[in-house]
């Protein structure tokens, strides 16, 4: 299954919102929807929003009436300032725009050569995606024994990114496709449950075992045993720092549980999520709208007038990050030296 | 404000799952019609649904037809045998069972003297819960110091009482009573989310500040230093082991998180929830409805098929613990000792 196609000049995507109940692909021809869709989470997965935002900028491109080369990368500037501002954390988001607009720069030539180079990056982009995870599925199987029950948080499946297989889950999903018995613990991972609705719906798609349990009770499936290995994705790696994790809110202390029960916490994420510029302190923490935890289906659970803090993102410290398992291979600490020697590292494009 | 009361013979209750939508008293003549709502958490809250058996007793006696002292012992068992089955964790309800029928075991008499002593007891025990719980807070409140952030989960106030005060939010009220300014973050408390309707209601009308926050978002709080102290409520404290907490499942959760910050955790809980005879490996962690957490106003969240795990308490160690409010006083690890002391001290009736 993809999340994201680009049609005949069009962009089809999943509603996210919409699942498990209903299946919908949305198509549109305009860059501001897949902004839009970006923002209200119809589209989301640090992967999956650097897929849909070149995708916006290839749409941009198809669209465009420019008359001049100049003109069309004024154009597919302005876009990128918009797509820039719909999440602050993910860094996929960036990586995607910087990789277009990198690529537009250093080639030349006519209106239309601009068009075509960055629907075709944009279409690589998409396609790498897919590669790319199913690689870190084959090193991460690795790390899979036969039996294993692995916890996750949040939906790092084939929902988050191109399709598939995603990031966590794909660790998960090749190790079934190899023939270990696995099965998941899924934290709903409140307020927008993409545990309870996607993640869920995701394995029982794949026949993998999933229970769902609320949020506070990783605790306690720790200290009885219940989970074996617990396996994340992440919206965005900090190298200089030595590797913070930002992920999903209630990662971190997810991270910190499975640390004081001695249960392996694993992150899964392409290279596109290392941020190699930034610093800690740059980051930027995501804070949603107080409704998406004050109400549930349009019904308010909280008394009026009560406030809400709504951080969509944590911080989790290198320290309790056992390996991270990337498309090029898996690492330990310390991340930031490893990372960067992933990054040197000289590989062939994959075939599959 | 009054959770349960006792008038003219029949029980009149909060039904705490309107809340905060709606504030709707029941009013029961039948022992049956209050074991029902302690199952179904209309009643909840370790002490409230002790002093809730208790008045559940009162009116098998107010009501009974019982021709001799012996009959009337006999629907008295059959009762207590009916509401000890409701809820398995929280230990006040045992203690509150065993107490009205260990006094009437020492009192010998007639029918007539049974039935007295029987409500009698059972309105000791309520109006005793409200002197315990202020005093809870009056100890508590020495911890409180002006401007602190106090983060709780699931509710542990006046609902979950009696009435007036609660544990861990008396010692927040007493503490704003005091003329101290103090705030509290309240953990949502998923699946039922008490923390989110229960506690925020009942610190919205003391005009306290409250924040509710997702569960996940715990660590993040902690390690912006937005939180200064921990007070959560028990349902059952097992002696013998040296203190084990079981409280609402996500409160081992935050314990160590909040160990992990240096976060002082604290739990304020009545003698009454404290267990001196029970070893550990007896608890029985009470696993309730999966609907309650795959549903939410009846609408399911969680595709159907896929199964959840719905543990409603969890077991914090001793070692997490900084220190226990009790109405004899703060007691601090070893905490055998210091309870087994408490239990000894001659403490003179409480007048308010």
């Amino acid at each position: 299954m993809r999340t994201i196609l680009w049609e005949d000049g069009k962009v089809v995507y999943l509603n996210q919102r919409k699942l498990p109940k209903q299946l919908e692909y949305v198509c549109c021809d305009d860059y501001q929807r897949i902004a839009k869709a970006i923002k209200t989470l119809e589209i989301r997965g640090a992967p999956a929003i650097g897929v849909a935002a070149a995708m916006g900028l290839a749409l941009v491109a198809y669209n465009s009436r420019a008359k001049g080369r100049e003109e069309l990368l004024r154009r597919l500037e302005q876009a990128s300032c918009v797509l820039r501002k719909t999440r602050p954390t993910a860094y996929n988001l960036f990586w995607a725009i910087d990789r277009v607009n990198t690529k537009v720069a250093s080639t030349p030539g006519t209106v239309e050569e601009v068009r075509s180079t960055v629907i075709a990056e944009a279409l690589a982009i998409g396609k790498e995606d897919l590669q790319t995870n199913k690689m870190i599925g084959i090193n991460g199987a690795s790390l899979i024994e036969d039996g294993d029950v692995v916890g996750t948080i949040c939906n790092a499946g084939w929902l988050a990114t191109s399709g598939e297989y995603g990031t966590a889950l794909s660790v998960i999903k090749i190790a079934h496709e190899q023939g270990k018995r696995v099965s998941v613990i899924a934290l709903e991972t409140r307020p927008i449950l993409q545990g309870a609705r996607l993640t869920a719906f995701e394995l029982k798609q794949d026949k993998i075992d999933v229970r769902v349990i609320p949020d506070g009770a990783i605790g306690y499936c720790f200290s009885k045993r219940m989970i074996d290995k617990f396996i994340c994705g992440a919206d965005r790696i900090i190298v200089s720092s030595g590797g913070h994790v930002i992920n999903k809110v209630g990662t971190n202390t997810v991270s910190i549980v499975a640390k004081h029960y001695k249960i392996p916490f694993y992150v899964a994420a392409p290279l596109s999520t290392f941020d190699f510029n930034s610093s800690l302190k740059d980051v930027i923490i995501e804070e949603r709208d107080p409704r998406e935890v004050a109400e549930i289906f349009g019904r308010r659970i909280i008394p009026e007038g009560v406030s809400v803090f709504n951080p969509a993102f944590d911080i989790t410290s290198p320290r309790l990050v056992e390996a991270i398992i990337t498309e090029r291979g898996i690492i330990h600490p310390p991340f930031k030296k490893e990372a960067e020697n992933l990054l040197k590292l000289k590989i062939r494009p994959l075939n599959f």
